[in-house]
C-alpha cells in the first residue's frame, strides 16, 4: 500500500518524539508499505514565530508572515528526515514548493489548487520516504500558508494527488468520539464515521480534523484514519457513507461554547436589506451561525442569529450602522449561550429525532432558545449553565445503547 | 547609488535590533539611495538548529542540515521586511532560490555559481527594498548553504550581479584594525585596505570578513565597506590596490593561535611521496599551513609544516600510516605554538621588512621557529607564551608611526 502519514505538532514536539515518529514510519515500511510523510511545525514553534513578528510590528504583512511561519514546518521535515536516515531509511525533506503544492495566490489561508505528483512519485520510485512540509505551498513564486488545520489538508491533498491507498492523520487523541470523553460519561470511540458526519462534527468544534481536510477527502474519496501517535490503538476510519455497513441514527454529540444571540425585531419584509446585512457581517469576518427568521405579522419580520461572544460587540456596531437601511425597530441580544448538536447520517429516515433531542434537553433542565436542522444534524442553542448536563443527557438518550 | 547592505547575526539578534537595522536602511533610502539588504540568521539561532539536529542524530545528512539551517536566514528576512514596512518602506523577503542564487550542487559549503539579477532588479524597479537571505542558494532543486561567512559572500555576489555601487558589511566591529585592539596597545582602525591585504588578514584569523567574500569582491571589483551596525563611525573601505592613494609598507599585524609543528626527518629526495602525503592530509581535512623544506644532505630531505593543534593527532596517525611509502626516519612534533604575521602591499618594494620583523620578535624575547613569506606577507611561528609581547613589539615597530 501507499500510505500518507501526517504527524501534528505535538507528535513532533521534541527530538525524542521525532525519534518515536521515525520508529513508527520504520515499522510501516517494514510491513512492505510505501510512505509519504507530512509534518507540522514542532510543538509551539509557530506561536514563537508569531510572537517574534508581534515584537517587530503590530500589523505584520501577510506575505512576510507566511514566509516566516513556513520555516516551522521546514525545520520539522529536515529533522524527521534525519531521524529516518539514522534508522537506515532513505528519506528526503520537501518544502511546499519542492513538493509542487500550488495554491491560490493569497496569504494566510490559501487553498491548494493543484499538486503535481511528479516530484514525490519520482522519489517514491527510488524507494525513498518523502517528508513534506504541511501547511504551506507556493503561488506566483511566493510562499503561501493554508491557515488553521492546513497540514491535515496538505496530507489529504497529497494522498489524492498520488492516489494513495490510505491517509493516516496522527494526532494526540486516538480517534473520533461520540462526545468529549472528558465531559460525557460513557462517550466512546467510533470505529467509523462518514465524511459528512465528520464535516458536521468538525464544524461543531470537535477539533480532531480540519473541515477543509474532510471536504478534500470527500471530494477525492480519500480513505482517512484518525489515530494517536502515542499509542497503537486502532483509530477512527473516515469514509464514504455508501461504503459504511450500517448507519447509526446519531453518531456524535458536539458542542460549541460562548455563543451570543442577536434578534433584529420589526424588519420590513423585503429580503434585500437582510442579504446586504449578512454580506456586511461576513466581510467584517463576523461568522454568523444559526439563523432563524419568523414572520409574526404580514408587515414585518423578526430575524435571530448567533455569533461567537467575541464577535458580539462588532456585530452590534455594524448593525447599528445599518439601522436606516434595514429599517428595524430594535435589536435584542443575549450572551452566555452554547450550542449542542447531534450528528448522524441515519437521521434522514428517522423523523422522531428532533423531538427526542428536545426531550433530552428538557430532562437536563435546559430550555431550547433556537433550533436549526440539516439532513444529518440538529443543533439547539441553550444557556451555557446547562451545557454539561445537556450533552450527557443527549448522549445517554441517543448513544449509550448503540455501543 | 545602489547599495547592498549586509547585516550579521548580532545586528539582527533581537526584534529591537531588527528595528534599529530597519531605521538604518530607512536613513539610507531617505538619502536617495536604492538598497538591497542581505541578512544572516538571528544571533545564536543557527547554533540552536545545529543543537536540535544533534539531538536527533549524531551524523546528520548534509542535504537535510542545509534545509534545516536555511530556515534561520528566512526568519530574519521576513522580520526585517516587516520592520521596514512598519516604517512605511516597501519591502519583500527573498530566500536564496527566490533571489536566484544558484550554487554548485554540494551541501554545507557550496560556492555560488551564478546569480540571475532579474528577480532583484525587477523589484528594485518597483522601488522596493529586497531583503535577501544570506548563506543560502539552490542547486538542482535543493536548498544549499555556503558555509562559514556565507552571508558576506552572498552580499558581495549580489552586489556584483546587480553592478551595485557599494557593498556595506555591517558587523559588530567598526572596521579593520592594524591589530587586535584588545591585545595591542595603539592598534588603530584603517581607513582603507586593498583586497589582497584583506585576504591575507582574513586568512590569518582576523575574522572581520570571510576570505571567500573578499575573493569575490576582488574578482568583480566590488567596492566594500566594513562598518559597525551599532555606531555611525566610518568603516574601512576595501578596494583595489590600484585605486589606493599610497601603499603602507605594513597594513596590519595578524595572529593565529593553537598551532602545532610537525617535522618529517630524513625523507628520500623524491617529491612523489610528499605530494601524496599532502594530498592525503587535505583529503582528511587536515589543513596544512606553513611548509618549510630543507635539504641538509644530498640524499635526504627534512620537511616541516604546521597544522592546528586540534588536527595534530589525526595528522600524526595519517603520517604513521604513510611511513613506508614516505620512507622517513622519524617524526618530530611540537605543540603550544602560534603564528604572527605582518601584511602589507608596500612590502614588495621594501627588502628590509623581514629583518625588521625578526628584530621586533627578538626584542619581545621570541625565537622564530619557522618563517614563510609571500609578496605581501611575512609569517613567523613562535612559542605561544610570547604571543602578546610579540604582536605589540611588531605593531610598534611597523605601525605606530604611520597613523
Amino acid at each position: 500500500m501507499l500510505i500518507v502519514q501526517k504527524y501534528g505538532g505535538t507528535s513532533v514536539g521534541s527530538p525524542e518524539r521525532i525519534g518515536k515518529v521515525a520508529d513508527r514510519i520504520a515499522k510501516t515500511i517494514a510491513k512492505g508499505h510505501q510512505v509519504v510523510v507530512v509534518v507540522s511545525a514542532m510543538g509551539h514553534s509557530t506561536d514563537a514565530l508569531v510572537d517574534l513578528a508581534a515584537q517587530v510590528t503590530e500589523n505584520p504583512d501577510k506575505r512576510e508572515m507566511d514566509a516566516l511561519l513556513a520555516t516551522g514546518e521546514q525545520v520539522s521535515t529536515a529533522l524527521v528526515s534525519m531521524a529516518l536516515q539514522k534508522r537506515g531509511i532513505q528519506a528526503k525533506s520537501f518544502t511546499g514548493w519542492q513538493a509542487a503544492v500550488q495554491t491560490e495566490p493569497v496569504h494566510g489561508a490559501a487553498r491548494i489548487e493543484t499538486i503535481d505528483p511528479q516530484p514525490l512519485s519520482d522519489y517514491l520510485k527510488e524507494n525513498g520516504v518523502a517528508v513534506v512540509a504541511g501547511f504551506q505551498g507556493i503561488a506566483k513564486g511566493a510562499v503561501t500558508t493554508l491557515g488553521r488545520g492546513g497540514s491535515d489538508t496538505t496530507a489529504v491533498a497529497i494522498a489524492a494527488a498520488l492516489k494513495a491507498d490510505l491517509c493516516e492523520i496522527y494526532t494526540d487523541v486516538d480517534g473520533v468520539y461520540t462526545a468529549d470523553p472528558r465531559k460525557v460519561t460513557g462517550a466512546y470511540k467510533l470505529e467509523q464515521v462518514s465524511y459528512d458526519e465528520m464535516l458536521e462534527l468538525a464544524n461543531l468544534g470537535s477539533q480532531v480534523l480540519h473541515p477543509r481536510a474532510v471536504e478534500t477527502a470527500k471530494r477525492h474519496q480519500v480513505a482517512l484514519v484518525v489515530r494517536s501517535s502515542f499509542t497503537d490503538a486502532e483509530g477512527t476510519v473516515v469514509k464514504d457513507m455508501t461504503t459504511m455497513e450500517g448507519l447509526r441514527v446519531v453518531t456524535g454529540v458536539a458542542q460549541e461554547k460562548e455563543v451570543a444571540r442577536l434578534a433584529i425585531v420589526g424588519v420590513p419584509p423585503s429580503s434585500k436589506p437582510l442579504t446586504n446585512m449578512f454580506r456586511t457581517l461576513a466581510k467584517q469576518n463576523v461568522n454568523v451561525d444559526v439563523i432563524v427568521q419568523s414572520i409574526l405579522r404580514e408587515e414585518e419580520v423578526d430575524v435571530s442569529f448567533t455569533v461567537s461572544e467575541a464577535d458580539l460587540d462588532r456585530a452590534l456596531e455594524l448593525l447599528e450602522a445599518l439601522k436606516e437601511s434595514l429599517g428595524y425597530r430594535e435589536i435584542v441580544h443575549e450572551k452566555g449561550l452554547c450550542k449542542v448538536s447531534i450528528v448522524g447520517a441515519g437521521m434522514i429516515s428517522n423523523p422522531g429525532v428532533a423531538a427526542q433531542m428536545f426531550e433530552a434537553l428538557e430532562a437536563a433542565g435546559a430550555r431550547v432558545k433556537m433550533v436549526s436542522t440539516s439532513e444529518i444534524k440538529v443543533s439547539c442553542v441553550i444557556e451555557s449553565s446547562y451545557l454539561e448536563a445537556a450533552i450527557n443527557s443527549v448522549h445517554a438518550s441517543f448513544l449509550l445503547d448503540q455501543e
